[in-house]
């Protein structure tokens, strides 16, 4: 079995009420393939600058992640400076510089195009269909998208959708895409457009599963400690698809147990900046914290 | 067993995205009693004004609603004016007219002071000093505030907080009260200041109950009607202490059932104005919505 995710990898400035940090390793990339790395192995293409520090890489590659589709493009690393108020919710962002992303153009070296499962991280969805257009009939395939790409890239986006299995986004992002302010009306109206499952990650209330099967919420456990929220979707969705590339049976029970991993990896994440907390899991954490979050909802 | 609420009862003027209903029933102490119907009988203590509509006392007695601690008062009853946005959160008050809420004198009729389960509804922590004097050692009390007592009269609030069980009340209050952004490290701080349990309502993602023993999440099923959320609140404080009374043994088991009931029974509410859904609940629409809540987050 084996994990491919196209993405970006990003130099990020951060600032929470807890702390601020410079040029450290971000991008949907780099949370996705070392949470998914916690499970399985990952293939993960994206571009990087000639900025991008050999230590980032190393870090990657000492989690078990192939880099070899990572290309180093002529100019700056992609990079994201944002900042986070009191509450913790959406960041303000104070600079976004696409440098090398903006002319990335995703090549799947030839050993990952049999990958079983494929994630495509948030990125232009014309890039997405070209990436769908090089891999050789995945198992299964996943994607996120944002707002920015409903509101300016709709046709190419619900190509896009017409060929996934699963769409992974937030409720804001659900609302508008599915056009109702019901989350189960508009994930309806998202089936229709191809994903049979929706999932909505929801932050620090966990995240729904939803298809014609019906209904399944994780919890996320109310954590002592969050320095910086970002990266918690990518993680979720790299907990998510690691977890079910390892299993490799696509069962609605492996679903919804890659939902409650994804909830659980996520919540490392948040607990300090950048990768840090998340490259620095280990196996007996993830399991004990999947107790708590297993126990969360136990009544008996 | 018996329920002891004190409350209030208002006429309501509401506006939300779907509707406009003017001088509807309204108040802290009609949803709760409504709500906890469903379980136990329920003592109600309140004030109402000389324009409150006789149908409405009349629809808390066919629900079994002991009416016999509702005072009348000269003067008009509490009146609510309130509008929701798309958002269906936190509603903009339009006007608030205390009436003869103002000189709320809560007055326990002798045969309600023996209740083994007592209620203070979100009214002065004053008036609730004054009616946990009158009470005769309850088994259980229970309270509400909001960030108006929290600021104004944090003395006889900290007083209450003294001789209750449990505490309910949603993430901001919860926050603010206990001074701190994370909610369990707040949550710790509201314990020691009497509560052994705290309840954190969280509207459309469900209730936590936390306690020394551990935290417990009890979801909340995603609606496809929501007309208007006014009453929520009191309906979930209904929906537990009427199903825990009933119960009467005050075990984690019933506790955290309790918070599932009342998630249950607060769903219907929101369903469609004031407490028309509410009122025409019946036990088997009941048990069919509370096997889909433990459903949500079953994973085998």
């Amino acid at each position: 079995m084996s994990l491919l995710v196209v993405g970006s990898l990003g130099l990020d400035d951060i600032e929470t009420p807890f702390g601020k940090v410079e040029s450290v390793l971000g991008g949907s990339a780099s949370y996705f393939s070392i949470a998914a790395s916690q499970f399985t192995d990952v293939n993960v293409v994206a571009v990087v600058g000639q900025d991008f520090p050999e230590q980032h890489l190393q870090l990657l590659s000492s989690k078990g992640v192939n880099i070899n589709g990572i290309q180093k493009a002529d100019g700056d690393t992609f990079r994201w400076q944002g900042r986070y108020g009191y509450d913790l919710g959406d960041p303000e962002t104070l600079g976004t510089y696409l440098n090398v992303f903006e002319h990335f153009d995703p090549r799947i070296p030839d050993d990952y195009k049999q990958s079983d499962f494929v994630f495509l991280a948030n990125i232009d969805p014309e890039l997405q269909l070209n990436v769908l257009n090089q891999v050789d009939n995945p198992r299964l395939v996943a994607c996120d998208t944002m707002n920015f790409w409903i509101e300016n890239k709709k046709d190419a986006l619900l190509e896009v959708l017409k060929n996934v299995d699963i769409l992974m986004i937030n409720d804001s992002e659900a609302r508008e895409l599915g056009e109702d302010s019901f989350i189960t009306k508009a994930a309806r109206n998202i089936m229709e457009m191809g994903p049979r499952i929706l999932i909505i990650k929801r932050g620090e209330y966990g995240a729904l599963k939803l298809s014609k099967k019906g209904i399944f919420w994780a919890p996320s456990y109310p954590l002592e400690e969050v320095l910086d929220p970002t990266g918690a979707g990518d993680s979720f969705a790299g907990g998510f698809m690691g977890y079910l590339t390892n299993e490799y049976d696509i069962t609605t029970t492996n679903l919804k147990r890659s939902v409650v991993y994804g909830c659980v990896v996520a919540s490392f994440t948040v607990e300090d900046f950048s990768v840090n907390r998340l490259a620095a899991l280990k196996d007996e954490e993830l399991n004990k914290r999947h107790g708590a979050f297993m126990n969360l909802t136990n009544i008996e």
